[in-house]
Protein backbone atom coordinates (compact mmCIF):
# COMPACT_ATOMS: atom_id res chain seq x y z
CA UNK A 1 0.00 0.00 0.00
CA UNK A 2 1.25 3.15 -0.57
CA UNK A 3 -0.24 6.79 0.08
CA UNK A 4 2.07 9.20 -1.65
CA UNK A 5 -0.17 12.29 -0.55
CA UNK A 6 0.98 12.01 3.28
CA UNK A 7 3.78 12.85 5.34
CA UNK A 8 4.07 11.11 9.18
CA UNK A 9 4.79 13.42 11.86
CA UNK A 10 8.70 13.86 12.83
CA UNK A 11 9.67 11.28 15.46
CA UNK A 12 12.15 12.53 17.36
CA UNK A 13 15.13 10.59 19.00
CA UNK A 14 14.99 10.50 22.73
CA UNK A 15 10.72 9.85 22.23
CA UNK A 16 8.19 7.79 23.01
CA UNK A 17 5.10 6.97 20.79
CA UNK A 18 2.42 4.76 22.81
CA UNK A 19 0.54 3.21 19.32
CA UNK A 20 -2.25 1.34 19.39
CA UNK A 21 -2.15 -1.88 17.53
CA UNK A 22 -5.95 -2.50 17.04
CA UNK A 23 -7.34 -6.31 17.06
CA UNK A 24 -4.60 -8.03 14.95
CA UNK A 25 -5.28 -7.55 11.28
CA UNK A 26 -2.18 -5.11 10.28
CA UNK A 27 -4.95 -3.39 7.76
CA UNK A 28 -6.54 -2.16 10.84
CA UNK A 29 -3.74 -0.18 11.97
CA UNK A 30 -3.87 3.80 11.71
CA UNK A 31 -1.36 5.07 9.33
CA UNK A 32 0.60 6.55 12.31
CA UNK A 33 0.80 3.46 14.10
CA UNK A 34 2.28 1.99 10.56
CA UNK A 35 4.45 4.91 9.95
CA UNK A 36 5.73 4.70 13.35
CA UNK A 37 6.79 1.36 13.31
CA UNK A 38 8.80 1.61 10.01
CA UNK A 39 10.25 4.72 11.90
CA UNK A 40 11.32 2.95 15.21
CA UNK A 41 14.80 2.39 16.85
CA UNK A 42 13.39 -0.04 19.18
CA UNK A 43 9.90 -1.39 19.81
CA UNK A 44 8.52 -2.50 23.23
CA UNK A 45 5.32 -4.81 22.32
CA UNK A 46 2.67 -6.55 24.63
CA UNK A 47 3.17 -10.37 24.31
CA UNK A 48 -0.18 -10.54 22.35
CA UNK A 49 0.88 -8.11 19.45
CA UNK A 50 0.82 -10.38 15.88
CA UNK A 51 3.81 -11.52 14.09
CA UNK A 52 2.45 -9.21 11.13
CA UNK A 53 2.06 -6.49 12.81
CA UNK A 54 5.93 -6.61 14.36
CA UNK A 55 6.74 -7.35 10.71
CA UNK A 56 6.34 -3.85 9.97
CA UNK A 57 9.14 -2.52 11.81
CA UNK A 58 12.29 -5.35 10.39
CA UNK A 59 14.55 -2.27 11.12
CA UNK A 60 13.75 -1.90 14.96
CA UNK A 61 14.87 -4.52 18.26
CA UNK A 62 11.83 -5.54 19.60
CA UNK A 63 11.21 -5.84 23.15
CA UNK A 64 8.90 -7.40 25.18
CA UNK A 65 7.11 -5.18 27.49
CA UNK A 66 7.85 -6.16 31.35
CA UNK A 67 9.57 -9.60 30.70
CA UNK A 68 11.13 -9.60 34.32
CA UNK A 69 8.97 -11.58 36.97
CA UNK A 70 6.58 -10.06 39.69
CA UNK A 71 3.32 -9.04 40.27
CA UNK A 72 1.18 -6.67 37.71
CA UNK A 73 2.26 -3.34 39.62
CA UNK A 74 5.84 -4.25 39.75
CA UNK A 75 5.75 -5.49 36.22
CA UNK A 76 3.99 -1.65 35.03
CA UNK A 77 6.84 -0.33 36.86
CA UNK A 78 9.40 -1.76 35.35
CA UNK A 79 8.00 -0.95 31.74
CA UNK A 80 7.74 2.41 32.82
CA UNK A 81 12.17 2.29 33.50
CA UNK A 82 12.19 0.42 30.22
CA UNK A 83 10.63 3.05 28.39
CA UNK A 84 12.37 6.09 30.46
CA UNK A 85 15.61 4.14 29.53
CA UNK A 86 15.38 3.77 26.11
CA UNK A 87 14.47 7.46 25.43
CA UNK A 88 17.19 8.42 26.99
CA UNK A 89 19.25 6.48 25.31
CA UNK A 90 18.53 8.49 22.74
CA UNK A 91 15.94 5.92 20.75
CA UNK A 92 12.94 6.47 18.79
CA UNK A 93 10.60 4.66 20.81
CA UNK A 94 7.07 2.60 19.79
CA UNK A 95 5.51 1.11 23.04
CA UNK A 96 2.91 -1.10 21.14
CA UNK A 97 0.12 -2.32 22.85
CA UNK A 98 -3.03 -4.38 21.36
CA UNK A 99 -5.73 -2.22 20.55
CA UNK A 100 -6.22 1.56 21.89
CA UNK A 101 -3.28 2.14 24.87
CA UNK A 102 -5.97 4.29 27.13
CA UNK A 103 -8.66 2.21 26.77
CA UNK A 104 -7.92 -0.21 29.83
CA UNK A 105 -4.34 -0.51 28.46
CA UNK A 106 -2.58 1.16 31.30
CA UNK A 107 -1.27 3.78 28.87
CA UNK A 108 -2.19 6.77 30.98
CA UNK A 109 0.34 5.33 33.91
CA UNK A 110 2.89 5.41 30.72
CA UNK A 111 2.46 8.60 29.28
CA UNK A 112 2.44 10.05 33.69
CA UNK A 113 5.70 8.22 33.92
CA UNK A 114 7.34 9.84 30.73
CA UNK A 115 5.70 13.22 31.72
CA UNK A 116 7.15 13.10 34.95
CA UNK A 117 10.45 12.06 33.70
CA UNK A 118 10.67 14.69 30.90
CA UNK A 119 10.24 12.75 28.14
CA UNK A 120 8.32 13.79 25.18
CA UNK A 121 5.52 11.46 23.94
CA UNK A 122 2.66 10.70 21.57
CA UNK A 123 -0.74 8.72 21.73
CA UNK A 124 -1.60 6.70 18.43
CA UNK A 125 -4.41 5.59 19.04
CA UNK A 126 -6.12 2.27 17.54
CA UNK A 127 -8.83 0.70 17.02
CA UNK A 128 -10.14 -0.85 20.76
CA UNK A 129 -11.40 -4.52 20.98
CA UNK A 130 -14.09 -3.51 21.70
CA UNK A 131 -15.15 -1.74 18.50
CA UNK A 132 -13.02 -3.96 15.60
CA UNK A 133 -13.79 -7.52 17.53
CA UNK A 134 -17.28 -6.67 17.30
CA UNK A 135 -17.38 -5.83 13.96
CA UNK A 136 -15.40 -8.34 12.67
CA UNK A 137 -18.10 -10.60 13.50
CA UNK A 138 -20.98 -8.71 12.44
CA UNK A 139 -22.21 -7.43 15.47
CA UNK A 140 -23.05 -3.60 15.80
CA UNK A 141 -22.32 -2.17 18.82
CA UNK A 142 -25.24 0.38 18.60
CA UNK A 143 -28.04 0.15 17.02
CA UNK A 144 -30.96 2.61 16.55
CA UNK A 145 -33.83 1.61 19.47
CA UNK A 146 -31.84 -1.23 20.78
CA UNK A 147 -29.01 0.62 22.36
CA UNK A 148 -28.75 4.17 22.80
CA UNK A 149 -25.20 3.25 25.45
CA UNK A 150 -22.55 0.83 25.80
CA UNK A 151 -20.58 0.26 28.62
CA UNK A 152 -16.65 -0.91 28.45
CA UNK A 153 -15.45 -3.03 31.62
CA UNK A 154 -12.65 -4.44 32.79
CA UNK A 155 -13.07 -8.26 34.05
CA UNK A 156 -10.29 -7.89 36.56
CA UNK A 157 -8.74 -4.77 38.58
CA UNK A 158 -5.98 -3.85 40.60
CA UNK A 159 -7.64 -5.21 43.99
CA UNK A 160 -8.98 -8.22 41.92
CA UNK A 161 -11.89 -7.84 43.09
CA UNK A 162 -15.26 -7.64 41.06
CA UNK A 163 -17.01 -5.86 44.41
CA UNK A 164 -16.19 -2.38 43.60
CA UNK A 165 -18.55 -2.01 40.37
CA UNK A 166 -22.14 -1.15 41.23
CA UNK A 167 -23.42 -4.06 38.91
CA UNK A 168 -27.21 -3.30 39.31
CA UNK A 169 -25.69 0.12 37.95
CA UNK A 170 -23.89 -0.66 35.17
CA UNK A 171 -26.52 -3.46 34.48
CA UNK A 172 -29.40 -0.86 33.82
CA UNK A 173 -26.97 1.66 32.92
CA UNK A 174 -25.95 0.47 29.21
CA UNK A 175 -28.30 -1.90 27.21
CA UNK A 176 -24.58 -3.57 25.67
CA UNK A 177 -22.23 -4.37 27.52
CA UNK A 178 -18.42 -5.30 26.68
CA UNK A 179 -16.05 -6.65 29.09
CA UNK A 180 -12.22 -6.54 28.80
CA UNK A 181 -10.01 -9.47 30.20
CA UNK A 182 -13.22 -10.93 31.44
CA UNK A 183 -13.09 -14.62 30.40
CA UNK A 184 -11.53 -15.92 33.99
CA UNK A 185 -14.44 -13.94 35.85
CA UNK A 186 -17.60 -14.43 33.60
CA UNK A 187 -19.20 -16.64 35.73
CA UNK A 188 -19.11 -14.66 38.38
CA UNK A 189 -20.01 -11.44 36.42
CA UNK A 190 -23.43 -13.12 34.70
CA UNK A 191 -24.39 -14.14 37.61
CA UNK A 192 -24.47 -10.62 39.21
CA UNK A 193 -26.03 -9.06 35.73
CA UNK A 194 -28.75 -12.29 36.28
CA UNK A 195 -29.42 -10.80 39.86
CA UNK A 196 -29.52 -7.33 38.87
CA UNK A 197 -32.49 -8.10 36.63
CA UNK A 198 -31.00 -8.87 33.14
CA UNK A 199 -32.62 -11.85 30.92
CA UNK A 200 -30.48 -14.67 31.56
CA UNK A 201 -31.33 -16.31 28.02
CA UNK A 202 -29.60 -12.61 26.85
CA UNK A 203 -27.33 -13.53 24.63
CA UNK A 204 -23.58 -13.15 25.02
CA UNK A 205 -20.62 -13.15 22.15
CA UNK A 206 -17.45 -14.35 23.46
CA UNK A 207 -14.84 -13.24 20.84
CA UNK A 208 -11.14 -14.48 20.93
CA UNK A 209 -8.53 -13.31 18.07
CA UNK A 210 -10.52 -11.20 16.81
CA UNK A 211 -9.67 -10.04 12.77
CA UNK A 212 -6.82 -12.62 13.04
CA UNK A 213 -6.66 -16.09 11.27
CA UNK A 214 -7.94 -17.98 14.24
CA UNK A 215 -10.59 -15.67 14.77
CA UNK A 216 -13.24 -17.76 17.25
CA UNK A 217 -16.91 -16.30 18.05
CA UNK A 218 -18.69 -18.47 20.49
CA UNK A 219 -22.79 -17.53 21.15
CA UNK A 220 -23.91 -17.81 24.48
CA UNK A 221 -26.32 -16.88 26.90
CA UNK A 222 -25.93 -14.92 30.61
CA UNK A 223 -26.69 -18.14 31.99
CA UNK A 224 -24.41 -20.29 29.67
CA UNK A 225 -21.68 -18.10 29.25
CA UNK A 226 -19.67 -19.90 32.41
CA UNK A 227 -19.95 -23.04 30.19
CA UNK A 228 -19.11 -21.62 26.91
CA UNK A 229 -15.86 -20.08 27.92
CA UNK A 230 -14.82 -23.47 28.70
CA UNK A 231 -14.25 -23.93 25.08
CA UNK A 232 -12.50 -20.96 23.91
CA UNK A 233 -8.95 -21.34 22.85
CA UNK A 234 -6.52 -21.02 26.28
CA UNK A 235 -4.32 -18.05 25.87
CA UNK A 236 -6.39 -16.16 23.57
CA UNK A 237 -7.28 -12.56 24.11
CA UNK A 238 -11.32 -12.72 24.60
CA UNK A 239 -13.66 -10.15 24.08
CA UNK A 240 -17.06 -10.64 25.78
CA UNK A 241 -20.11 -8.97 24.71
CA UNK A 242 -23.75 -8.37 26.35
CA UNK A 243 -26.94 -7.48 24.46
CA UNK A 244 -29.68 -7.84 22.35
CA UNK A 245 -27.95 -6.50 19.37
CA UNK A 246 -26.35 -9.94 19.10
CA UNK A 247 -29.60 -10.91 17.81
CA UNK A 248 -28.39 -8.89 14.10
CA UNK A 249 -25.79 -10.85 13.72
CA UNK A 250 -26.77 -13.91 11.23
CA UNK A 251 -28.80 -11.26 9.28
CA UNK A 252 -24.86 -9.13 8.67
CA UNK A 253 -23.17 -12.08 8.66
CA UNK A 254 -23.72 -13.51 5.27
CA UNK A 255 -23.63 -10.75 3.05
CA UNK A 256 -20.36 -9.25 4.85
CA UNK A 257 -16.93 -9.79 4.01
CA UNK A 258 -14.09 -10.71 5.63
CA UNK A 259 -11.55 -12.50 4.13
CA UNK B 1 4.02 6.76 3.21
CA UNK B 2 4.58 3.42 1.62
CA UNK B 3 4.25 -0.09 3.28
CA UNK B 4 5.25 -2.12 0.46
CA UNK B 5 4.90 -5.24 2.55
CA UNK B 6 1.13 -4.76 3.12
CA UNK B 7 -1.59 -5.63 0.31
CA UNK B 8 -5.28 -4.61 0.93
CA UNK B 9 -8.67 -7.15 0.68
CA UNK B 10 -10.20 -7.23 -2.68
CA UNK B 11 -12.50 -4.31 -3.63
CA UNK B 12 -15.24 -6.08 -5.77
CA UNK B 13 -17.21 -4.17 -8.44
CA UNK B 14 -20.87 -3.65 -6.82
CA UNK B 15 -19.77 -3.77 -3.22
CA UNK B 16 -19.72 -1.33 -0.28
CA UNK B 17 -17.43 -1.02 2.17
CA UNK B 18 -18.90 0.91 5.41
CA UNK B 19 -15.39 2.90 5.97
CA UNK B 20 -15.04 4.95 9.62
CA UNK B 21 -13.07 8.32 8.91
CA UNK B 22 -11.74 8.12 12.34
CA UNK B 23 -12.23 12.01 14.18
CA UNK B 24 -10.43 14.18 11.94
CA UNK B 25 -6.57 13.97 10.67
CA UNK B 26 -6.01 11.47 8.24
CA UNK B 27 -3.05 9.71 9.88
CA UNK B 28 -5.68 8.19 12.12
CA UNK B 29 -7.66 6.93 8.95
CA UNK B 30 -6.80 2.75 9.32
CA UNK B 31 -4.78 1.20 6.71
CA UNK B 32 -7.60 -0.46 4.91
CA UNK B 33 -9.61 3.06 4.97
CA UNK B 34 -7.24 4.71 3.40
CA UNK B 35 -6.74 1.93 0.63
CA UNK B 36 -10.67 1.71 0.36
CA UNK B 37 -10.49 5.65 -0.22
CA UNK B 38 -7.66 5.08 -3.13
CA UNK B 39 -9.91 1.77 -4.84
CA UNK B 40 -13.37 3.49 -5.13
CA UNK B 41 -15.41 4.86 -7.65
CA UNK B 42 -18.07 6.53 -5.70
CA UNK B 43 -17.59 7.68 -1.59
CA UNK B 44 -20.61 8.67 0.14
CA UNK B 45 -20.23 10.97 2.93
CA UNK B 46 -21.54 12.39 5.96
CA UNK B 47 -20.91 16.49 5.74
CA UNK B 48 -17.95 16.57 8.68
CA UNK B 49 -15.51 14.42 7.01
CA UNK B 50 -12.51 16.45 6.61
CA UNK B 51 -11.59 17.62 3.44
CA UNK B 52 -7.91 16.15 3.58
CA UNK B 53 -9.39 12.93 4.26
CA UNK B 54 -11.78 13.31 1.26
CA UNK B 55 -8.55 13.89 -0.86
CA UNK B 56 -7.29 10.34 -1.00
CA UNK B 57 -10.00 9.49 -3.13
CA UNK B 58 -8.82 12.19 -6.10
CA UNK B 59 -10.14 9.20 -8.62
CA UNK B 60 -13.33 8.96 -7.10
CA UNK B 61 -17.10 10.83 -7.59
CA UNK B 62 -18.06 11.91 -4.19
CA UNK B 63 -21.44 12.24 -3.40
CA UNK B 64 -22.47 13.78 0.08
CA UNK B 65 -25.07 11.42 2.02
CA UNK B 66 -28.82 11.45 1.87
CA UNK B 67 -29.43 15.54 0.70
CA UNK B 68 -32.88 15.14 -0.01
CA UNK B 69 -35.02 16.73 2.71
CA UNK B 70 -37.00 15.08 5.08
CA UNK B 71 -36.49 13.84 8.76
CA UNK B 72 -33.43 11.41 9.92
CA UNK B 73 -35.43 8.19 9.31
CA UNK B 74 -36.39 9.37 5.78
CA UNK B 75 -33.07 10.72 5.31
CA UNK B 76 -31.75 7.38 6.69
CA UNK B 77 -33.97 5.50 4.12
CA UNK B 78 -32.90 7.79 1.57
CA UNK B 79 -29.15 6.75 2.16
CA UNK B 80 -29.65 3.27 2.05
CA UNK B 81 -31.53 3.41 -1.18
CA UNK B 82 -28.17 5.39 -2.24
CA UNK B 83 -26.03 2.82 -1.69
CA UNK B 84 -27.87 -0.03 -2.79
CA UNK B 85 -28.48 1.86 -6.41
CA UNK B 86 -24.95 2.29 -6.36
CA UNK B 87 -23.58 -0.77 -5.82
CA UNK B 88 -26.03 -2.68 -8.54
CA UNK B 89 -24.52 -0.08 -10.69
CA UNK B 90 -21.22 -1.99 -10.37
CA UNK B 91 -19.54 0.60 -8.41
CA UNK B 92 -17.58 0.31 -5.77
CA UNK B 93 -18.93 2.25 -3.31
CA UNK B 94 -17.27 3.92 -0.06
CA UNK B 95 -19.81 4.70 2.62
CA UNK B 96 -17.87 7.37 4.73
CA UNK B 97 -18.62 8.23 8.23
CA UNK B 98 -17.12 10.15 11.00
CA UNK B 99 -15.64 7.55 13.96
CA UNK B 100 -16.26 4.63 13.70
CA UNK B 101 -19.33 3.32 11.18
CA UNK B 102 -21.02 1.15 14.35
CA UNK B 103 -20.55 3.83 17.32
CA UNK B 104 -23.98 5.68 17.15
CA UNK B 105 -22.55 6.15 13.28
CA UNK B 106 -26.32 4.50 12.10
CA UNK B 107 -23.71 1.86 10.27
CA UNK B 108 -25.50 -1.05 11.38
CA UNK B 109 -28.63 0.32 9.64
CA UNK B 110 -26.88 0.33 6.44
CA UNK B 111 -25.48 -3.12 6.53
CA UNK B 112 -29.04 -4.21 7.73
CA UNK B 113 -30.40 -2.97 4.20
CA UNK B 114 -27.36 -4.05 2.04
CA UNK B 115 -27.51 -7.44 3.83
CA UNK B 116 -31.45 -7.52 2.56
CA UNK B 117 -30.53 -6.29 -0.93
CA UNK B 118 -28.41 -8.66 -1.30
CA UNK B 119 -25.36 -6.70 -1.99
CA UNK B 120 -22.08 -7.71 -0.24
CA UNK B 121 -20.20 -5.29 2.08
CA UNK B 122 -17.42 -4.98 4.24
CA UNK B 123 -17.18 -2.71 7.40
CA UNK B 124 -13.65 -1.20 8.44
CA UNK B 125 -13.55 0.33 11.68
CA UNK B 126 -12.62 3.68 12.52
CA UNK B 127 -11.19 5.58 15.51
CA UNK B 128 -14.25 6.38 17.40
CA UNK B 129 -14.57 10.35 18.69
CA UNK B 130 -14.60 8.49 22.18
CA UNK B 131 -10.88 7.21 22.48
CA UNK B 132 -9.65 9.78 19.64
CA UNK B 133 -10.72 13.06 20.84
CA UNK B 134 -9.91 12.40 24.67
CA UNK B 135 -6.73 11.14 23.69
CA UNK B 136 -5.67 14.10 21.04
CA UNK B 137 -6.06 16.41 24.42
CA UNK B 138 -4.46 14.45 26.82
CA UNK B 139 -7.44 12.42 28.51
CA UNK B 140 -6.58 9.11 29.56
CA UNK B 141 -9.93 7.27 28.93
CA UNK B 142 -9.50 4.67 31.79
CA UNK B 143 -7.04 5.03 34.14
CA UNK B 144 -6.32 2.47 36.96
CA UNK B 145 -8.44 3.21 40.25
CA UNK B 146 -9.99 5.93 38.35
CA UNK B 147 -12.07 4.19 36.09
CA UNK B 148 -12.78 0.92 35.95
CA UNK B 149 -15.38 1.28 33.43
CA UNK B 150 -16.81 3.95 30.41
CA UNK B 151 -20.07 4.79 29.06
CA UNK B 152 -20.49 5.74 25.61
CA UNK B 153 -23.91 7.16 25.24
CA UNK B 154 -25.84 9.47 22.64
CA UNK B 155 -27.54 12.94 23.48
CA UNK B 156 -30.02 12.33 20.91
CA UNK B 157 -31.98 9.32 19.71
CA UNK B 158 -35.09 8.47 17.62
CA UNK B 159 -37.66 9.30 19.91
CA UNK B 160 -35.96 12.92 20.62
CA UNK B 161 -36.11 12.08 24.41
CA UNK B 162 -33.55 11.65 27.11
CA UNK B 163 -36.38 9.74 29.37
CA UNK B 164 -35.45 6.73 27.68
CA UNK B 165 -32.14 6.73 29.66
CA UNK B 166 -32.03 5.52 33.36
CA UNK B 167 -29.62 8.21 34.41
CA UNK B 168 -29.31 7.51 37.89
CA UNK B 169 -27.95 3.92 36.24
CA UNK B 170 -25.82 5.62 34.16
CA UNK B 171 -24.52 7.47 36.41
CA UNK B 172 -23.46 5.00 38.58
CA UNK B 173 -22.60 2.22 36.55
CA UNK B 174 -19.57 3.66 35.09
CA UNK B 175 -17.06 6.35 36.52
CA UNK B 176 -16.16 7.85 32.93
CA UNK B 177 -19.03 9.07 30.41
CA UNK B 178 -18.50 10.05 27.05
CA UNK B 179 -21.36 11.64 25.32
CA UNK B 180 -21.54 11.96 21.45
CA UNK B 181 -24.08 14.24 19.72
CA UNK B 182 -25.14 15.82 22.95
CA UNK B 183 -24.32 19.67 22.59
CA UNK B 184 -27.99 21.00 22.79
CA UNK B 185 -28.49 18.78 25.74
CA UNK B 186 -25.89 18.92 28.02
CA UNK B 187 -27.82 21.41 30.23
CA UNK B 188 -30.38 18.56 30.66
CA UNK B 189 -27.45 15.60 31.08
CA UNK B 190 -26.22 17.40 33.49
CA UNK B 191 -28.79 18.34 35.96
CA UNK B 192 -29.54 14.35 35.50
CA UNK B 193 -26.26 13.55 36.27
CA UNK B 194 -25.93 16.09 39.43
CA UNK B 195 -29.64 14.45 40.55
CA UNK B 196 -28.45 11.26 40.61
CA UNK B 197 -25.56 11.73 42.60
CA UNK B 198 -22.56 13.13 40.46
CA UNK B 199 -20.69 15.71 42.16
CA UNK B 200 -21.42 19.40 40.53
CA UNK B 201 -17.78 19.86 40.40
CA UNK B 202 -17.12 16.73 38.52
CA UNK B 203 -14.85 17.90 35.38
CA UNK B 204 -16.93 17.98 32.07
CA UNK B 205 -14.41 18.12 28.81
CA UNK B 206 -15.93 19.59 25.87
CA UNK B 207 -13.65 18.94 22.42
CA UNK B 208 -14.83 19.71 19.18
CA UNK B 209 -12.86 19.12 15.92
CA UNK B 210 -10.64 16.68 17.60
CA UNK B 211 -7.36 16.49 15.56
CA UNK B 212 -8.01 19.02 13.35
CA UNK B 213 -6.15 21.92 13.03
CA UNK B 214 -9.34 23.84 14.61
CA UNK B 215 -9.10 21.68 17.84
CA UNK B 216 -11.02 23.48 20.72
CA UNK B 217 -10.88 22.18 23.95
CA UNK B 218 -13.08 23.46 26.88
CA UNK B 219 -12.52 22.04 30.69
CA UNK B 220 -15.88 23.08 32.81
CA UNK B 221 -17.63 21.12 35.61
CA UNK B 222 -21.22 19.79 35.58
CA UNK B 223 -22.46 22.68 36.94
CA UNK B 224 -20.76 25.13 34.32
CA UNK B 225 -20.94 23.24 31.35
CA UNK B 226 -24.41 24.30 29.92
CA UNK B 227 -22.93 27.69 30.24
CA UNK B 228 -19.54 26.84 28.37
CA UNK B 229 -21.24 24.73 25.75
CA UNK B 230 -22.35 27.99 24.90
CA UNK B 231 -19.07 29.01 23.86
CA UNK B 232 -18.31 26.01 21.50
CA UNK B 233 -17.95 26.89 18.23
CA UNK B 234 -20.86 26.79 16.28
CA UNK B 235 -21.90 23.27 13.55
CA UNK B 236 -18.61 21.43 15.22
CA UNK B 237 -18.40 17.50 15.46
CA UNK B 238 -18.51 18.25 19.96
CA UNK B 239 -17.59 15.02 22.36
CA UNK B 240 -18.33 15.28 26.10
CA UNK B 241 -16.50 14.06 28.69
CA UNK B 242 -17.84 13.38 32.24
CA UNK B 243 -14.63 11.78 34.40
CA UNK B 244 -12.42 12.74 37.17
CA UNK B 245 -10.00 11.64 34.39
CA UNK B 246 -9.81 14.64 33.29
CA UNK B 247 -8.17 15.94 36.00
CA UNK B 248 -4.79 14.42 34.61
CA UNK B 249 -4.95 16.67 31.52
CA UNK B 250 -2.69 18.85 32.69
CA UNK B 251 -0.12 16.60 33.83
CA UNK B 252 -0.18 14.64 30.64
CA UNK B 253 -0.02 17.47 28.32
CA UNK B 254 2.84 19.01 29.08
CA UNK B 255 4.90 16.27 27.52
CA UNK B 256 2.45 15.42 24.86
CA UNK B 257 3.01 15.52 20.85
CA UNK B 258 0.00 16.57 18.87
CA UNK B 259 1.62 18.39 16.06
Amino acid sequence: MDFPGLVGPRFDPGSVWLVGAGPGDPGLLTLHAAYALGQADVVVHDALVSEAILSLAPQARLELAGKRAGGIRTQQLGINNQLIRLARQGQRVVRLKGGDPLVFGRGGEEALALAAAGIPFRIVPGISAGIGATAACSIPLTHRNLARSVAFATGHDSSGDLAAVDWHALSRGSEVLVFYMAQRRIGQIAARLIEAGRAPDEPVALISNATRPDQDVRIATLATAAEAVRAVPPGAATLILVGSVIALRPLLAAWQQTE
